[in-house]
């Protein structure tokens, strides 16, 4: 294949369900003439409370289903694989391979560096445990970090109608933050695909700190490579979704994190056979 | 065997997590001199989600796994297996078997025709979908039922710490229940094992009804069914953990659901397998 079909094929993003929408839509925005294959595992979701090796065998299935549809490049839009595997992503696929960590610890310590370089880290606790951040943080340059779990952040996007006015969500939110808030970070990491559909009220419960969104810190990330690599293409833009769930099912979720609902044809796999 | 070596046999529980730990603590508090082997299918949490063959797949790795540890009878703790296959379980296994659907429904319907004969059922959105529990209860003569989908109730259980003043707590289970208050419904169906750690609060939102625990009532059921069978145990009370995922992640999550933490040992086990 030659460079010119090469740049034509699409860009591959997976998640271990909908929340790397947020990730796909930065990326659309950004390079609205590629081919985007999605591939959200809702049938496992989530990854994060499931052990290091059960992750990576997701993880490598997620992968070959996108390399069976030529994908030129991958943006792993799940925190958990991202801080788990993402180097077995990249041995497995031998592709660009872009994670959401990296990419937002280096936005979020640009930042820091102009203010009181205190950076917080917002995510899942198997996120917060594996520490991924914190660590590329330190590569940064970084050292004054307050890592939060929390937890009850995907379950209010998923089950939950969280406005910055509702009563349970402000008090979920200000549980986890009251106490960073004090300590005025200069940024704050949004370790998940999922907290970018909270970003007004963390903003308000964080009033004094630059909120990264590690999705678009991602695209942003991936755009660079592409352009690097001569890779990127300007006669694309379709969007195409796969799910290991219901696709009805998944449409109808999808319209929470996409504004306007999915405007690509939805698919059933089974990731099993990957 | 005679009867004497078959009544001193383990009974099994299995559930697709954890959540079934609140089932087995019911058993074992109901009957403290039977051994119990306790399977949960962490790997594969959650079940609700997938098709019925991939659950009946599932169900019966999970029902052969406890047969080759010699158990006399099985309460199949989670509700996706109760209300799609548990007929499948007891072909398979040739068993005593109870699930949480039927026995729940008898015991609310029972409280229900003492008064105004109207339930209300709270459960995942997949189990309120399914509407096992409704059949269930129109089998036993009750047809005024209220359903209620509370998926926020699971994520309370496993990420939040839902004590009966707590702000968050009180926000979510109010705007699921006030409604339901209102109609005074007998008795509720906690349609789901997670859920008697909600009890006080969803008492205290639905102060005149009746709470059922499934897994109460299904341990309840189990108890009846061994003691005419003769094959009730009064010289064990040991109990054995085995989950297909990491065994010490299971022992600290489980400590959430068994008061005082897990009483017994904890393996892996590889539920592909069997």
């Amino acid at each position: 294949m030659n460079a010119s079909d090469k740049r034509k094929l699409p860009i591959g993003v997976f998640d271990s369900g909908l929340g790397g929408l947020t990730a796909l839509s930065e990326l659309h925005n950004l390079m609205p003439n590629e081919d985007i294959i999605y591939f959200g595992d809702s049938a496992r979701i989530p990854y994060g409370t499931k052990s290091p090796s059960v992750i990576r065998k997701f993880a490598l299935q997620d992968a070959r289903f996108l390399l069976s549809k030529n994908v030129k490049a991958i943006l792993v839009a799940c925190g958990t694989v991202s801080s788990n595997c993402i180097e077995d992503v990249r041995r497995e696929t031998g592709l660009p391979v872009v994670g959401v960590i990296d990419s937002a610890a280096k936005d979020a310590s640009e930042v820091a560096k102009k203010g009181n370089k205190r950076v917080t880290v917002l995510g899942t606790s198997a996120t917060i445990k594996s520490k991924a951040f914190e660590n590329a943080l330190k590569n940064e340059g970084i050292d004054d970090i307050i890592p939060v779990a929390c937890p009850m952040f995907v379950p209010l996007v998923e089950y939950w109608n969280p406005s910055i006015d509702d009563e349970a969500t402000n008090a979920v939110v200000s549980e986890y933050l009251s106490e960073v808030a004090r300590l005025k970070p200069d940024s704050a990491i949004l370790g998940c695909t999922h907290y970018p559909l909270l970003f007004d009220v963390i903003q308000k419960h964080l009033p004094n700190t630059k909120l990264i969104s590690s999705g678009e810190s991602a695209a942003n990330a991936l755009k660079e490579e592409l352009v690097v690599l001569g890779l990127d293409n300007n006669s694309g833009g379709r969007v195409e979704y796969f799910t290991s769930d219901d696709a009805s099912l998944f449409a109808s979720n999808a319209k929470k994190f996409l504004k306007g609902g999915l405007d690509g044809n939805i698919s059933h796999i089974d990731i099993e056979k990957y």
